[in-house]
C-alpha cells in the first residue's frame, strides 16, 4: 500500500510510534559503533525495538546502501524508522535529512545518494533536514566524526517512539534527494536491455533491473524458455551465453548456469550451487549492461 | 524436561505463546536478506522477540545447520521457535515443514536433513507440512527463491505469537524427518570409538560424538588420565598422540594439546591457546573417526 | 553523571531493573555460542532486552575487550547490563566478578583485565565475586569451559531483571580489579607524549590515548593547525609527518593523512577514505609510542 500525500499518512493512528529503529552502516560488526548506536537510542526509549538491516555495507559504498534500503524496507511495516549511516563526506556540507516515503517509512541518512533507489522507485512524501540544536544527543557537541551515534541514531530513535513528530525533525526541503544515476530498464530492437545492479554477495548470483512483469508480459519469455545472454563491461562484450529461464535453482543440475526471479521480482543470474560472479568474473554497477533475446 | 505426547504439551499453558523466534541461515550479514526475514515476523506480531542464532553456516551445509541445531536449543525456554533456512533445494520438491519437539521446541524448516540430530538425539513429537495457501507471506506467490522469508519466517512468527495453533501450520505427516546419517559412538575392544562431528570454528578445537558419560562412566577414564587418542580419515590414520583428559585448557601450557569435556558434554581436542584443527589438519564430518584408549 | 556511593546507587529507583543485557565475547558469530548465552538470558527473565556489543574481539585480546567496554558503556542508560567473555582462563583460578561502575553500570566478567580502563577511567565503587552455587544456570555442574552461558549470562540476565540484587551476587571483594598497563599521556619537554590504543578496525584509523582537552587547552593547538607527527615502536621512530588537525575527513584530500578527534573525544590519525594503519605499517598496543609537536 502507497500514500500519495505526507498530510493523510501524519494522521494515521497505526502508522505513529511504530517503536522500531532499523540500523544499516558500513561500521562492521568489529568494534562497539553499532552498539553505541543502539545504547543512544534505547537510552530515548527503553521500548523500542533495535534491529540491524546489515552493516557489512562495503566502506563508503552510496549505491549498495541505497540498493540494501530498497531490498528490505517494504518487509518491514509502516512506520518502521531506517537509520543509515554510509557517510564518506561525515561532517562536512551534505545534508542530514530525514524522508517520509509512500509507503509510510522514514529513513535517517546523510543525503548523499542514499535515497535514490527509494526515491526512484518507491517515492519521497516529504523531506526535512535535521536540526542539529534540538536532535542531537547531548554533551555530543565535540565530537564531528559520529553523526550516526550522535545525530541519527539519536533522531531516529526520538522518531520511532513518538518523542518528536516527524515535522519536528527540522525544517522543510524540496522532497527530491540527491541521485546517483539510476538506470531504467528497456525493450529496444527486439532485446531487453538492463542493468546488472548489485551481487548476491554470498551466493554469488547476480541482479539485474529488469522486472519479471518486463520479461514475462511485456517481451513474452515464459518460464522454461533458452534465452541469449549478452554481459557487456564498459561497452565490450564480456560474456555470451543461451541460458534457461527457472522458477527454481533445481531445475538445472549443480553447477549449471540459469536465469531466475529472485526476491525482489528481477531477472538474477545463478548458478545452481555455484557462483555464477567468479566462474564468469562479471561484476555489478552501471557500467555493466545486459540484454537478454529470445533464443 | 522432556515430554512424550503432543496432546499433553499443546495443552500446557506457558509453552504456547512464548513469543521468540531465533532465526538461522547460511546467508551471512552483508546484505538485507535477515533483516527482511524479521521484517516479516514483526509485521506478524510486533510484540515477538526475534533473535538469531547464526547466519554463517557455511553456504549449504545442512550437516552443521543440524548440528547448530542441537548445540543451541536447548538453551532457549520450551516454546521458543526456530526458523532453519539452509536449502540448497529451494522451491523445488523437498517438504517445507514445522515440527515439535520433545523438549517442547518449533523448527520451522525445509525437511532436508536439518532435523537430523534433534530427531535423533532429542526426538520428535510431530510434523506437518506447512500450507502454502495460508502460511505464506501475502503476495508473495511470484517469488520462488526466498522461503525463509515468504514461507519459513512467516510461519515461525505466525505460530511464535499464536496467530496460529501449530495444528493450523498444515496436514500431519509422520514424525520421522529426512535423516542424514548420524553414527553412534560404541565402546570396541577395548577402544572407545567415535566421530568428529563439528570443528569448533572460532577456536579450532575439535568436537567428538563420544559423551562425557561413556567416557568416564562406562569407559573408567578420570580427569587427569593420558588418554591414547588415534584419529583417521577415509579410513587412513593421519593422527596418534597421548593427550591428557583435562577440566580446564590452563591444565597443559600454552601451545599443547588436550582433551576436554565440551559445552555440550562431548570430548573435545583442543590447543590451549591455539586451533588444534589448524595444528594437526584434522577436519570434521562422518569420514573423521576418533579412538581412544587408555595409556 | 557519575556517582560516588555504591550506597546511593542502589536505592535509585530508575537504575535497578533496567532489564537490557549486552553481551560481548571472542566468540564470533559462526556457532551457537552467542545465541546460547541469549537463550539462557531470555529464559531467566523473557523481558529482557537483549544487546550484543560486539563478539569479533580477537581471541583472548583482553586490552581490547577493555577497550571496547570504554567505548561503548557510556552511551547505554544507568542499569544496562554487560557481560564480557574474553576469557583465555576459563575455569582456572582467574575471580568471576561483577562490577558495579561510577556510572550505574554492571560489568559481569572474568576479571583478568577486561575491568582496566572503566576501573582507569570512570572508576568502580564495588565489586563482588559470583558465588556458583546459587548463580550458575542449573545442570551444568559437568560444564568447565563456557562459563559465558553457565556463569555470566545467567548472572547477568538475573541482576538485570531484578531476580537478584547486586549484592546477592556473592561475597564483596576489594573494589580494585586485575589491572593491565593502562598508561597516561602528558605533556613533556614541549610535546604531547602518548600511546596509540587501539586500530579503529574497519577503517584503518588509529586511535590514541590523548584526550582532545589536553592537545587543545592545556598544549594549545588550534583546528587548522599543522602538526608535527612522530610514532615510534618499542622506542625506534617508524613515522614522522606533519599533518593538519581537521574537524573532518573532507577537509584534506581523498588519499592524504589527517589528525582529527574521534568519537570518544581522543586524538585520531586517519586517511580521508584510506587505512592509515595500513599504508604506513603502524599497529597498537602499548609498544606504540605517539608525539605531537607544533609544526
Amino acid at each position: 500500500m502507497t500514500y500519495e500525500s505526507a498530510k493523510e499518512l501524519k494522521e494515521l493512528a497505526p502508522w505513529t510510534k511504530r517503536g522500531t529503529v532499523v540500523f544499516m552502516s558500513d561500521f562492521g560488526y568489529v568494534d562497539g559503533a553499532v552498539s553505541a548506536m543502539h545504547g543512544v537510542a534505547d537510552e530515548v526509549d527503553h521500548n523500542l525495538k533495535l534491529e540491524d538491516l546489515t552493516h557489512e555495507i562495503p566502506q563508503f559504498n552510496i549505491w549498495e546502501a541505497s540498493y540494501r534500503l530498497i531490498q528490505t524496507m517494504s518487509f518491514w511495516a509502516p512506520g518502521t524508522v531506517f537509520v543509515s549511516v554510509v557517510d564518506p563526506g561525515v561532517g562536512s556540507e551534505r545534508e542530514s535529512v530525514a524522508v517520509l516515503t509512500k509507503t509510510g517509512h522514514v529513513i535517517v541518512t546523510p543525503d548523499n545518494g542514499t535515497l535514490s533507489h527509494v526515491a526512484k522507485e518507491i517515492g519521497i512524501l516529504e523531506r526535512r533536514r535535521i536540526s542539529e540544536t534540538v536532535n542531537r544527543l547531548k554533551n555530543s557537541q565535540r565530537s564531528f566524526t559520529f553523526y550516526g551515534r550522535d545525530v541519527y541514531a539519536y533522531t531516529g530513535a526520538r522518531i520511532a517512539s513518538g518523542t518528536i513528530t516527524f515535522d519536528e525533525v527540522g525544517p522543510l526541503l524540496e522532497p527530491n534527494p540527491v541521485m546517483l544515476n539510476v538506470s531504467d530498464p528497456v525493450i529496444e530492437g527486439g532485446e531487453v536491455c538492463g542493468n546488472i545492479d548489485v551481487l548476491d554477495t554470498r551466493y554469488g548470483s547476480l541482479w539485474t533491473n529488469i522486472p519479471d512483469t518486463m520479461i514475462f508480459e511485456k517481451y513474452g519469455i515464459k518460464y522454461g524458455d533458452d534465452v541469449r545472454v549478452l554481459i557487456s563491461h564498459n561497452h565490450k562484450i564480456v560474456f555470451g551465453y543461451t541460458m534457461r529461464m527457472c522458477r527454481n535453482f533445481t531445475e538445472v543440475e549443480i553447477g549449471e548456469p540459469l536465469l531466475y526471479i529472485n526476491s525482489l521480482l528481477n531477472v538474477g543470474l545463478a548458478i545452481n550451487q555455484g557462483s555464477f560472479a567468479q566462474e564468469y568474473r562479471i561484476g555489478s554497477g552501471e557500467n555493466w549492461a545486459i540484454k537478454l533475446q529470445k533464443a
